[in-house]
């Protein structure tokens, strides 16, 4: 079983950037928590500030054979139309995914342009959103 | 270990209403499984189309001592300032739990009175979502 | 043939509130004179001021066995999602009646939840909309 | 009793056009069953696609001597000032009828510059709603 | 010196329509009154109910040679972006005249597409308004 | 003379919820020391959360002989039509209270649907509010 | 017969201040000339940039027997609460008056809280529209 | 203790203007006789129509030693930011009084800048506001 | 093969009317090098200022057998709901054709009733929108 | 001659990415016939998913000496600044082409950075639209 | 070289009020410090909490041979059409500044009156703006 | 000393793009002047016109140890979002430049997602802005 978790601008500040609202661990320390707790699970990563390849990474997806994408887009969440066109024109469901609840937050953050395209979405569970998602594999 | 499984309006018509949207499971069965798998957690389950008895429930919340609330206030999520005053008002952590996903409704599901004072929210996972909410008690 | 009046807010003032505007006639009386006048039709009759018992009697309605709700969901027709998702739960038809004509009235009254899950609309005939709603059935 | 069905623009064209949305009847087929019908009623009828002409038959409708005029403006229901001006301006009252539930359709077509100035309105009844709207007779 | 009195939909009510608004004389009295007071000017005037009629006339007015065309295109005002470009496709200057305050009425009628390619504006001097206009001569 | 205090939801956690915002002091122990300062007006008390059973309250009113409904509607002020026309549906004259000044809060507090069927508008002055309402019955 | 100029902020820089929207003549020169031209009327002038003293003229004028006031209240017309009301809170009549035709310009000039006051609205006439204001004096 | 109650705009014309909105008292009279109810509070009054100089007084007030202000701003309420930043600047408590309930009227009286820097709102009790509004000494 | 050329409003000055935007080559003058140019297709053409004069040709061109129609309904484009409907309430394909880049243009002009309903639009290549909307022969 | 068409992002899934709206030809294909069909025009050819790198290429343009550019931006097309920038700051001419009619979908697609600086937009054409642009070439 | 600052409304507060936005040095001070580090520029400073008055001072401008005008209008900069048009209206160029950043700051503060006519805009350096403006001197 | 200037789209265009707007100096030579009269500040220079590539910077610069970041993110200033979290997310102090006065431009340039996470704004200054955002040092 593959995965992917695909990470959009600012999240490779996780553990620098604001932590009173994004925590303070790392996500490559979360990272190596997940894989060695889903040893079943083979969990890519990959992130990007850039949109474009962001949409790029969201293309090959099909040929990856993943059974699931873990998408947090991050701001592009609320202002890429052409992230969710790529998310609506590939077959590989997509979880959104965010740390914080945006929907506490300024009320830019309230739009998604991938919600509609996406499978679930989760918000506010820190962390472990990610781990939450997995748990997609099991309803599909 | 003390939960709260609280449902609002029309979600008592769960597997005979709109099953192409919301599944064709009852609650109850599907209470019963989840009782049965989650065997060490109390599971409580409310549910009125009155939305003044959810907020009474509410209010009862902190007493009971339930760790957390896995709360689907259905379409009061979209109207009632009120059920966000009472979530706001208590100290039991609530989960916000949809089962379809909200964002692909219509637009006046786009806003929920309830986020912002909730730990998290779920939506789109179908009626895992509430045993998805149950991981909240793993990161109190 | 059976046929269910479900009224809302404040229609149990009839005759005394605002008789300018809703006429000064009680629905009690005006449903003695339309039974005596429709014999061959069982109408049966509920009312109240709680959103969410609106909402119990629509859900009771398929097992009831009406061919029709007449359904004046006074002041809640303008602010209920939660009853617009009852009606589009049921599989009767529903027909949106109002006494006065609403779109005369504030801006806000010009929205409806109801609308667009009944099977259609009579507004501004005073009581006699429910008369004329009962002409449906000869459409089915 | 002298009464004028006045229709608006492309309802010429009905059981032609859409015919899931508006039936499948020809209207000159619906008017000769109603006269049948309603053998003590004068009804008259015109049909135009132009605005103006419409305007011109409202203005003429207080010396015919009608005792009601139902009317579908079509189209022109949403968007013209004037014809609701025309209506406001005569003595002889109008009862707005669509064929289909506006309400259920495009947002643009929520809006009525005609309403206001009617005596009833009635919708989603198809071609039945002219037939109710006479009633409208028997409350004078 | 040749002036056109351009009247729109519903003017040809004045004197029976809402006295209270437009007032009790009719505008064939009026003008007749208006000719004889300014018999240096020629003043011709047309009605009509259909927009596209009045766009016709104006359209022909370079070639009449008015000086000044006194245009009431009553709700048109609001409505006709196709009457707004073909005064701005004519040399011959408008004077946009209305004989109530449009600004005391309905948000709707706060809207014109004439005024932003007419010389000037009057309104709510009643009938007066049009021999007011008149003196737009003395400043060209 | 006979006064109704009426509160709406949340408002039975006074004390308990929020102090900072709505202070410490329970309701009943206002109450108590309120009666005891105003021995000539009799007080009756009625606190629910549930919207319908705060509009059979209003209902009641006109029979009860009050002299004035000094009503605090909590979070349903601000999205309630229903009891907006209940106030507007009874004769006695209702003065709406906040403990809080409304206007400092989030927008959708800014919003009554009351206010414009109110006697007068009382807001953060804490629970003193209550005592200033009673004033009115000087300038019935 | 007594009549009252009042004028609103920057007029007095009239001639002055961008000559290609409001002409090349001072308000001065233009005064004198009108007076000349109408001996058998006292105009009275007030020019301030301060909003309370326009409103403080306003106050005084129905003691001074003024038939009617030409008020230009420049800027202020679009902005001010205030002087709106003063219009409306005395007897009177005032004639709003712009030099340049508001309509033409920027959409906050749209906007204008006299008008709904005023007993006639004239723009885009230049100077000429305050001598063609004074024609009011024969159709009150 | 000392006491301001400063009034704006058109407050000058109480008694005169718009007797049916505002009451018959003028306010010289109404200051007459609180002065005399309450000997123990030394009331200073001003009042302006000059936004500019309702500032200068606020910001006088510290100086003076008021207790609290009793400002009604009367239009400057809706428009002037200016007066809301003054009084979110001095460190005198200002209570927000209207005569009329202004919830009742024109929307854009529904906007008020000063509301959220205000200790208290009283609106709709006449002049009485000012009166109660001095309760605010006893709960400081 | 048969095609239709159908022109709205103000089209008729083409040439004359503001040539800065829409050139200075009269309509006539275009289409007699256009039917020299495509010798093979009968095109046929209408004009008119009148909003349903242009549904009545459309709802005719069922019958005439045209493979497509050219339609640049002018200003109609923006305002008509009723001729949206009559393009989708024929089988004829209707592509759309604008002169100007509408979108260069006020805001008003970019809203179009047709578009939903049309098979293509091509807008800013002037005349030579026509011939090139003719392609769309080739792909049907 | 030379030509440059310029693709955004997703449309490298072309034939692959929802064909019911995109169609089933892959762009690759589409080119190389069009090379076939025009061999006296030079085609370059750019696709991107990153908005910058679409930028970097309208920059090269004028150095590059095309005569046209046949840009479709896709989804960047509804939400670029910066894009419709460089399009505003290059010399080249540019037509907007979209294969799928945007009007006739969700409404953030029905606004455009690009219209108000391109000379043409082309728009459901399908492939075929970039063939139609270069039509641009012959009125130039 | 002569320069003219203009402050607006409260600012006359600095160093008292709201320390923690606005600095707590007064602007006395400030101006003195500046005096003496520039000493080849006669600073001349004007401040009213008045708005006509500060048009007055925009007014004498020209006459006074101002190179420049450092103008923070206060609170007025996001309300005032009047200062706007004064702004405009004279031809001594104006820098708009402002204390704090105002974009951090409520909604009602992004509106600037004054910005589309001012030569620059410096906001967020606290006093130091002023100065940063003084060096516009070096590039008129 | 150390500090970077950091800009965004179309900017690399400067001195050639719409020089009546952004003038005709390219930046490569106002950078050299620059430096030479500051020889004591080490500025340092990136420009990219993708939005992803200035987030890296950003993230970049609190390990180079700028001291003050001068920021022209041209376009997507009023679109990203990301680059605003960027910006928050970072600990070195950002002063966002602007060439031209954007606040004299469209509607959309009036947005700024930077503002509020930036020291200090400046625009309209020309390239001068970036030399008096330099003074932000002397303020730190």
């Amino acid at each position: 079983m593959k995965v992917l978790i695909l990470n959009g601008p600012n999240l490779n500040l996780l553990g620098k950037r604001e932590p009173e609202v994004y925590g303070a661990e790392s996500f490559d320390d979360y990272l190596k928590a997940l894989r060695a707790k889903l040893p079943h699970i083979t969990i890519e990563y990959y992130q990007s500030n850039v949109e474009g390849e962001l949409i790029n990474q969201l293309h090959k997806a099909d040929d990856h054979g993943y059974e699931v994408i873990l998408f947090n887009a991050g701001a592009y969440t609320h202002t890429s139309v052409a992230i969710g066109d790529a998310v609506a024109g590939i077959t590989t469901p997509v979880i959104e995914v965010h740390i914080s609840n945006v929907m506490k937050r300024e009320e830019f953050r309230h739009v998604s342009y991938i919600s509609k395209h996406a499978a679930g979405v989760i918000s506010g569970f820190g962390l472990l959103g990610y781990e939450l998602g997995m748990h997609y594999l099991s309803i599909r």
